[in-house]
This record gives structure tokens, sequence and C-alpha cells, in this order.
């Protein structure tokens, strides 16, 4: 493991669709890199269904033992959008519009738009801070060390930037890949001696078939850039140079 | 909900490059689907790193709560691959040599190909039975209720079928899909009622942006046929037939 333990996260994904198999989940990967380059590493990733019980139950549990907890969906204006009024039971607050979100939506809309269904996306937790969104108007929201932000990917990528300078993170992890035309039998035994030198630094090896290529990425990772670079310098000594396909950091 | 809650799973996603948002994980999915085609429910997803304590944690916790645990990951032939190991201590079991995937692998290689990498590959915990692997030789292995899995998405598509037969589910889950193009507000609150007067069928509502289309899946779960039918007139009822895109069942 990296030594940048003490700034970490959880991700929570909330929703029935990523659990059938319908909706393929992109939110991760989004959320993972972004928090990686402010220097926070993601501990545990959880999906769960629309049940209010356990949104509570798994928000109470993270946000204990992390510094940060992100939650994706449940909060549009249907049925199923219970986000909010779980996080307001998980915290024991009030569920109630949000006057700020009221008066950005009622903005948002034409006249006679701000309906009934969208007036369901200003209730909140009491005292939630705001999570702007530039895309689609309705705002994510913030109670203590929860981040609560919507399912659809475009509009939570557009909501990250504005989200970057209310965390508090540790030194980026950087990142090294070798990507090598090989197979991981092939350096498994010398990849075990580099990891074990270098106990700070993570080392993961995978496997890749691409367009009829097979391959190993080694991805070495750590905030400290020299005890990356004292990794990649040892595993040069004894792969076979003629099968580095690409090195990038 | 649907009625079906009888027979369920997680599944469990061990790796340091799915938390990191270095790969994008589409097992969930894969699993997924074929879980619910054969009537298995999830109920879970977890996402944890390779860390042992924290693999041997999670999986005796998911294997008390749930019919079935999946795992994906972590059975490779690299130093970063411990799985087995872990699944072997969260079982209290030896972890051996598992002579027929030693046989097995013996024979799927050139002679002199079957190295001390590979042979790490064929260390699973005691008494564990095997998953076949028709696209690249290396099995999985299952103990008790716990089925564990490769983390690349070709190899792990390859082995499902074979596990069918091992799976005891109930019922298969029926889904019905009616895509609209509205946006949810609209229909937000006389679909609230139809999810009310069906609480046994499982209403989502789910917008989507696609090639400049703007529009809702209204997808309704079941096993049983007659209530999707139900909810899908209910539906039809206040939806402006026009808007209609596509139904799916």
């Amino acid at each position: 493991m990296t030594k940048n333990t003490k700034v970490n996260a959880a991700i929570l994904i909330i929703g029935n669709e990523v659990l059938s198999g319908r909706t393929q989940d992109t939110n991760t990967s989004t959320i993972a890199l972004w928090l990686n380059s402010i220097g926070v590493i993601v501990n545990e990733v959880r999906v769960i269904p629309d049940i209010e019980e356990t949104i509570i139950e798994t928000v109470n549990h993270l946000r204990q033992v992390n510094d940060y907890v992100f939650t994706t969906g449940g909060i549009g204006p249907t049925h199923d959008d219970i986000t909010a009024l779980s996080i307001s039971k998980a915290f024991n607050t009030k569920y109630e519009i949000h006057k700020e979100a009221f008066k950005i939506l009622e903005a948002y809309y034409k006249l006679g738009e701000f309906n009934e269904g969208r007036q369901k996306m200003v209730w909140m937790p009491q005292n939630s801070r705001l999570i702007l969104n530039p895309t689609s108007g309705a705002p994510g929201f913030n109670v203590e060390n929860v981040f609560c932000l919507p399912g659809v990917p475009s509009i939570l990528k557009s909501m990250l930037g504005g989200l970057t300078n209310k965390i508090v993170g540790g030194e980026p992890i950087l990142s090294h890949t070798i990507n090598l035309r090989t197979v991981e039998s092939e350096i498994a035994k010398s990849l075990t001696k580099v990891q074990d030198n270098n106990i700070d630094v993570e080392i993961g090896s995978y496997p890749f078939f691409q367009a009829g290529k097979i391959g190993v990425s080694i991805v070495i990772r750590s905030v400290e850039k020299s005890e990356i670079d004292k990794c990649v310098s040892e595993i040069l000594i004894f792969i076979d140079k003629r099968k580095i396909e690409i090195i990038k950091r």
C-alpha cells in the first residue's frame, strides 16, 4: 500500500438499475480518478438498492470509517429517488425545503414549469450545503463528510469541478504504467521481489487482451515520485526491453 | 421490491485497479444479468482492495447474509493475486495444491511452460470445487456458497455457462421497459401512484440523454408477468402515447 493512507473515501452507488445489471456504472471510475488527482484514496465502493433502511445503515457505517463518502443516484424527482430523505434520517435531521436550492430551480425553469415533481428535488436534510449543477440545475448536497451526487454520469462529471475546493486531500497519488507484450507468469517471480523490496509502493499486474494483442500492464502507484522511479528501474532490469510497448505516467 | 427475495447474492470485486479508477468494472453487470436470468437477485456489490484482512472480513460477512457470493479478481499468478489464500483463511481451511487443477494446467501448457508463476494458480482452499475455464485453462473455484472467478471480463464471461447448474435460483426476474420522450418530473406523480398500487413490483425511473435525445426509461421488474402487465396498463393510461419510443420485454 502507498504511504498516503490519511485521506480516504468510500463511494456509495445507490440504485436498483446497477444491481440488476441494466445500467453499467461508470461513476465509480470518474469519481475515483478525480479523487486520486486531489490526493484521496478510495478505500471501498458499495452498490446498494433503493431501500431506505439499507441506505441509512450503509451511510452511517461508511461515514464513520472514511474521511469522505460520495453517494450517486436517487436525487431526482421520482418515487424511487429516496437518497435525500434517507440521508436526513441517517443524520437524524429534518428533511425540508432548501431555500437556496428552491431559488435556483425557480430561476432555472420557465414560469409554470417548476412543478411538484421538480420541487421534490429541493427537499434536503436541514443545513445541507449545495453542490452546484452547471448542467441541469438541480443541485446535489453535502452534510458533514457525505456528498450526494446524481446518477447521470454526464451531470455528475460536470459537478466535480465545483467540489474540488471542498475536499482536503493528501498528496496526489502518482501512477506509472509499463505495458509489456508478455504474460503474467513470465514476470511474476521477479515482480514479487520488486514489491517485497518496496513495500510502501503499490504494484499491480493486470493482463490485457486487446485487438488480438496479449500483454500485461504493470502499474506502480505511490505519492513519492522517487519511490516509483526506484521500482521502475528495478523492473527494467529483469524485463526484456524488446517487449516494452509503452511506458506512461 | 419484487416478491422473490428468497435467493440472493452479493458480488465482491477484488482489485486496487477498480478502486483507483484505472479499470472500469464491467463484471458486475455481466454477473448480475446472468444471475437475474436464473432467478437470483443481487443484493449488494462491493469493491475492495487487494488486502488480505479486508478480503477475509468482507467474504465472511457477505457469505453469511447472502445465499451466494461471487468474487472476481485476484486469482492469477502474480504477487497481488491473493484471493485464494484469503478465502482459505476466511474458511479456516488449508491452502494447498488442487490436484485436479494441477492436472488441467499441466495438460494445458506446453512442456516446460507450466512454471512456478503458473503453478501458483493451482493453490486453492482445501476441498475447493473447480469452476472450469474454457478460455485460458486456469480454473476458478468454489467453497460452500462462495464462487471465485477471474477479473478479466472475457474469461469470466466464458465461465458462467458452466456455473449455471451449480446455482439454485428462484423464479426468473422479468423486466419490462417503456422508453418515453419526456422528462421525469412530468410523470413523477402518476408513476408514484402506480408504484403505491403495486407494492410487490419494482418500478424504476431512469432519465437518459443519448445522441441528443432526452427521455426516461420506466423499468418494471417482478417475477410475476401478470403483475408487470397490470403496471404497464396503469402506466399506459397516464402517459402521452405519442411520446412512447419503445416498449421492450
